[in-house]
């Protein structure tokens, strides 16, 4: 049984301003949270249900791990079917701007707002060795809840930088800045700078005119499609685009 | 105002069953809707609120066109934020399976369960050309409203094929059979066939032993992470997988 003041700590880290304010976040269910115990990346509590635990005896009875009913699972998942476990992490320390400038390859994103495509987006950029993203102050944020779900175990793996993206690519100024744009040479074309800046819009507005002007170049992934469609979930598109680049 | 047969038979198709015997279903929202008017796919009814009539007034007053209330639409939505405007629409036609033989590219799915996932594939393939998908019985409906709400207006551009998977991949016997895997050889390096299948597992299993023993060669995508992960989202390998064959 956890306690009320367990439950409303849980609880409230579904909020944006208690998760910036105590620095940790919570991910939830099995496979998310077996592939975090399984890297090295350490955590600061785990509650799990009776089931689980009998699953995982090496976790019982540890300072930080607490057991709790259904019930109490129920009351403290953001999830539809809560799902066994959840984990509460630190979240990452915030690296300095100028960290960025020594990644050979930065992905920047103009207004991603869907927290699961920007929780897909961080795999991605794990999974391809993108370790910063740029974006813009109205992004989602890192540590949501479905964002988190999406990420799953790389969500403290790669660094993401919010705030005013046209003067962070500004300030850069040693990458060649690629933006995905409808018009542009085909990613199967292009020969990638070996320092690169990956600038992937926004799901309904594409890149800003005053961002797309900062671009060196635009790309474009080429369609096959005859039924007169134009766009990609920018989740997908930055999935090709950061493999087109890797491919190289 | 909506009739009460009117809102029963549009809640109708939320269920699989319903949509199988009338052959229809319904796309939500303005984005998916305008794309589907935009081509030239055809209809068969619209419901939509007064906001939308007032921006779209080709549409008033067609015999198949209906206004209905914010109250009404918040009947008859699947969505948590109902917008503006729904579609009725008719489901492909069954194509035989001997016309996927003809097709120089072909999909195969191993137990995609997630309908967000399935609309997703859709409509990758759709971008890449890909007009027909072989998929294990226990995959999603095509249909299901959160599939049709990530396919958007591919939703009938690409045919599906639902069935026991190892015995259609053994019909056709005509194509190279790709399976994406952990281990396997890099989508950088493999030189695709003309005649290609490319099979994907499913979210959580991958993809099965019987079915993996008919391919030809296992591909993988190459990980660039040091931080240990070993999975990406069925969707997003797709994605992948597809601009690496295109790309050839």
């Amino acid at each position: 049984m956890l306690s009320k003041s367990q439950i409303k700590k849980l609880r409230s880290l579904q909020r944006k301003k208690e998760r910036k304010n105590t620095g940790l976040f919570v991910v939830e269910g099995k496979k998310i949270v077996e592939e975090i115990l399984e890297s090295s990346k350490g955590w600061n509590e785990l509650y799990a249900t009776s089931t689980w635990f009998d699953e995982h005896p090496n976790y019982v009875g540890l300072d930080k791990s607490f057991e709790m009913s259904e019930k109490d699972l129920a009351q403290v998942s953001t999830l539809k079917t809560p799902n066994e476990v959840l984990l509460v992490l630190k979240q990452n320390d915030r690296q300095e701007f100028a960290e960025v400038k020594s990644e050979k390859v930065i992905l920047a994103l103009d207004g991603v707002k869907d927290p699961g495509n920007m929780g897909t987006i961080i795999r991605l950029a794990d999974w391809f060795g993108v370790k910063q993203i740029l974006c813009t102050s109205d992004s989602v944020d890192q540590y949501n809840p479905k964002t988190v779900q999406s990420a799953m175990g790389s969500i403290n793996s790669v660094q993401l930088h919010y705030g005013d993206l046209a003067q962070m690519l500004t300030d850069l100024g040693t990458h060649q800045i690629y933006a995905c744009d409808l018009d542009g040479e085909s990613i199967y074309k292009t020969d990638f700078a070996e320092r690169s800046i990956l600038l992937m819009g926004s799901e309904s507005h594409g890149i800003s005119d005053e961002i797309l002007d900062l671009a060196n170049q635009k790309i474009t992934i080429p369609s096959f499609s005859n039924s007169g469609i134009d766009s990609l979930n920018v989740a997908t598109a930055t999935a090709i685009v950061l493999s087109g680049f890797r491919s190289k």
